[in-house]
């Protein structure tokens, strides 16, 4: 099956947009000019899977097109909801989590990158994410939109890497060991 | 006036304890023969100053006693409930947090070691934290008592330095940035 893997962005006490969704803030304490290895993570995925408030947000940036084919898991979105000029490179769905890979998995993607909080934590609960890369800037805005929450149960994680970056930031990259929610 | 220093594990989902106080996972995700720094670090301050809850947590280990002075910060409990055993180590204060660096710059301490998530939180919002030593275990609880939370506002931090370990900890130090909160 298609395997989920997670590259996000947040603060150091954990969150990945202010409480409005504004993430002003990852520009004040990042540096532009530093690779941080998004762009080959992207390379190697096949698309992306992406909640709808993530979505949302990502249409605000003018211009804003996906590097890769990305599909919208949403319960309340429609293909028409999609601006004309990313048809061709977006779809929705509602199915959830683990249809969604098997349909994925169909369509001969191997390696999917799962963006925005509330999805990451389905993904996670279902035992989809295969690893994921957690990029810490260096502040604490106190509140705010939290990465992570319950995922149903405790889940272990093997440490693969950690690198820290001139501007301040660390990454850490962990593979999910098959927990109990996976089985 | 003295400065104040953190120095505390979490899984990497930021809490620092199970909802009802058990920090037995941290044993399951670490090896105790792993050279974490916290000797050095104990070493380096004049003592602690510890939140109630944690503080009562600490005392139902058998035979725990404080490696330094220890200033016990609560509205809630007196001298009379510190155990006879620990009554020439331990005191109790129900000042607020700049006032209790106050009185201990007065009684000579250059550096204390804050503990407890919701004390840290507190110091940190009034500006009285230098540093911060967060070490990550590799597991996601869930749910818990979160280390982190409101700090009236963004707080800059300066990395710096990271290191991890076989075991799988990922330990990062941070410099306070003197925010707004500090004026």
């Amino acid at each position: 099956m298609t395997t989920g893997h997670v590259f996000i962005g947040m603060s150091v006490d954990g969150f990945i947009a202010r409480a409005d969704g504004d993430i002003g803030w990852l520009d004040d304490h990042s540096d532009p000019n530093e690779d941080h290895g998004y762009t080959d993570f992207m390379s190697s995925m096949d698309g992306f899977v992406m909640g709808r408030a993530t979505f949302q947000k990502v249409l605000t940036f003018e211009g804003w097109e996906p590097p890769k084919p990305l599909v919208v898991a949403s319960r309340s979105m429609h293909e028409g909801d999609i601006p004309d000029r990313l048809a061709d490179k977006v779809s929705v769905t509602d199915a959830a989590p683990r249809l969604i890979m098997e349909a994925l998995a169909s369509q001969g993607w191997s390696r999917a990158y799962i963006d925005g909080g509330r999805l990451i934590r389905a993904f996670l609960s279902e035992g989809l994410i295969a690893d994921i890369t957690l990029t810490r800037l260096p502040v604490l805005i106190g509140e705010g939109i939290p990465l992570f929450g319950p995922v149903g149960g405790d889940i272990p994680l093997r440490h693969r890497s950690t690198r820290s970056y001139p501007s301040g930031l660390v990454q850490s990259t962990y593979d999910v060991v098959r927990s109990r929610a996976a089985v």
